[in-house]
């Protein structure tokens, strides 16, 4: 029998409400079918040691298989240390929970990547690897409202479009990740762990000025929420319309698509799809644009599964140009538009500019050919992450 | 003949672009019919400064027939002189340009508003009895690219719902404005009128940090700008994503009502629209979403008119309680939507909560009625401006 130290009922009551309402988030907004097995990653900070308490708190309710990977970086003087109280922190809640190292300066170095993107790079692969190995349906990450947005600004920043606009998913199929805790505010988890008792390791990169993230966090949102102090809520409204609205979007080009399919094709150099002037024609521009969206994120080895329909922000497009802008943290590869180069190709193909050629994230290319869109991506371009 | 001392072809050659970049937007995002007649707002101030320039180089080219307006809204010692100002600069261009007073104070004192809302609502209402008067097509403002930047984040700050995150509209028919400006530098604009030897004034209260907006200028945005230098027009382009899914859901409402009217009535009291249950049941959330943002917009008589589909931003909605938010400086009654408002109407219709009482910005009410939604407002309520 594993041992429930915090079960629910045993909690303060404040603290019962919080497992509570994550609850109905986990089955209202992620549709979290009944026993499911996740795989939590536990770094041994506040958000996600929060986290397994209240999925262990919940796990008989919603009949949850609990394991927790710890992934030690190996980028901070006391990243071991994190990684063995998450271990223990684990093992107090009676979760089986690994560590593994990740050799990110390694990666980092061979690949000519950032310490950064090396690093978000290998914690996913690490964690896909752990859940395929311990048989678990997803992967559960801490991200709460405050890093929602912080999300919806960088975004802001990048020149996302909309709906991607509105911040990270809850729950992405195609990378099977879930954040439970993508509507609870950051004070009522580190309350939750005053509460039992619990101590957390506190990441000292998160100061970190180099990091646009933490500039935001530390000198812009205090000013917005100073202005608003439920911000982080209007925030969170905002991310409901722009579920809602992808989803109607994914409605909307699985009818165009089903009237005029687009034509794939592939071969030893890479994949491409074409939207032939048939399907294009007939669309209103803004339809147009989510179907450019839907192809890049296609190409990108991410295309609609049933689930997906609840899950991830949208899709994908870069720099008319070349895009060499450094990858959002909390965003999969090409899980973003830009407003610009989506109207920019659309302008070439309204206007029948065929030699234009635009580089998209994920080393896609589009361009005008015969009165539609091709897209497509040489296979060495595909596994970046 | 209208003396024309600043005739484009005698431009220096980076004002002569920016003219011309001004006439192309007023071609293609205003849809400026040759040969309109325009009664520009002039406060003395650079941006309707350098319009007024702009519009005076453009006239020959565009057929513009010109006229002005100053308004002293008596609110700084330095007012009167600013207006002398504006009407001194219109008749060195050949522009009749007005004065009139305002009675800001008054009007503030009278009906207990707070002295922006009063000299905004007193400005527009001045502005389009001016307009008749000198039946004038349109009224244009000086708004540029930095207020777009302002506009959005007091939006998103505000929580408003997509596509009214967009910011304002370049072109509002219902109020019969034009923003020529708006996609335009606020920096290049000041070049312009360096470059023609012409002064302006700067309104102190620009810096005055108890408005949210000058707060916003001056310690949020300079802080956005410096994480991306292409933040403005990164906005610019989230502006156009919007337009066009305004549009889009302009037409997509317009069918759904072509197939299922709503039912409107009216008596002394007041005027109410309902949406049948025949109508939203078939509709996606998203969809549902905007036809009560079309509702509410219609009752407040911003009804959608052929031309609509260039402009406004969107919609109207409050808090589920009581919107007592002070009302956004650059928008339109009613003109902005609140997720969160939005949401839980739509919810309280699903879940068929019939005693829930929404109450929605100037004096609108929603409420569930035989499985449809009633919107209505009082006759009294609706001369808010």
């Amino acid at each position: 029998m594993t041992p429930r130290p915090f079960a629910l009922q045993a909690l303060p009551p404040a603290a019962a409400r919080l497992c509570l309402k994550v609850e109905r988030f986990c089955r209202r907004d992620l549709a979290l079918p009944q026993g499911a097995s996740l795989l939590l990653g536990l770094s041994g900070g506040a958000d996600s040691s929060a986290l397994a308490v209240i999925l262990h708190a919940l796990a008989p309710r919603l009949g949850l298989q609990l394991h927790a990977l710890s992934i030690d970086h190996g980028l901070r003087p006391e990243s071991a240390a994190d990684a063995a109280h998450a271990q223990s922190l684990g093992q107090s809640l009676g979760l089986p929970c690994r560590i593994l190292q990740a050799d990110v300066r390694g990666l980092a170095a061979r690949e000519g990547r950032g310490l950064e993107e090396a690093a978000r790079c290998l914690r996913y692969a690490l964690l896909e690897a752990e859940r395929q190995a311990c048989r678990a349906d997803f992967i559960v990450l801490g991200h709460h409202a405050g890093d929602l947005s912080e999300d919806v600004l960088l975004r802001l920043l990048r020149g996302a479009g909309w709906p991607a606009l509105g911040g990270m998913p809850a729950r992405d199929d195609a990378r099977r990740l879930l954040r439970p805790l993508l509507h609870t505010e950051p004070a009522a988890l580190r309350a939750l762990l005053r509460h039992c008792g619990l101590t957390w390791r506190e990441d000292a990169s998160n100061q970190d000025a180099r990091f646009r993230r933490n500039r935001l966090r530390h000198a812009v949102l205090p000013l917005l929420r100073a202005e608003n102090p439920s911000l982080d809520r209007s925030l969170c409204d905002l991310w409901q319309l722009a579920r809602q609205d992808e989803d109607y979007w994914r409605q909307a080009t699985d009818a165009a698509l089903a009237a005029h399919p687009w034509e794939e094709s592939a071969d030893a150099a890479g994949r491409s799809l074409y939207l032939p002037p048939a399907l294009l024609r007939t669309l209103h521009p803004a339809a147009r644009l989510r179907l450019y969206l839907r192809a890049v994120r296609q190409l990108c080895g991410r295309g609609a599964t049933a689930a997906e329909r609840r899950g991830p922000a949208a899709p994908a497009a870069g720099h008319q140009a070349q895009d060499g802008d450094p990858a959002e943290p909390l965003a999969a590869p090409g899980a973003q538009a830009r407003a610009r180069t989506l109207l920019a190709l659309d302008a070439a193909l309204t206007q029948g500019r065929g030699q234009t050629c635009f580089q998209l994230p994920g080393g896609i290319t589009a361009h005008i050919l015969k009165g539609g869109v091709r897209f497509s991506v040489r296979t060495a371009a595909l596994p970046r992450c």
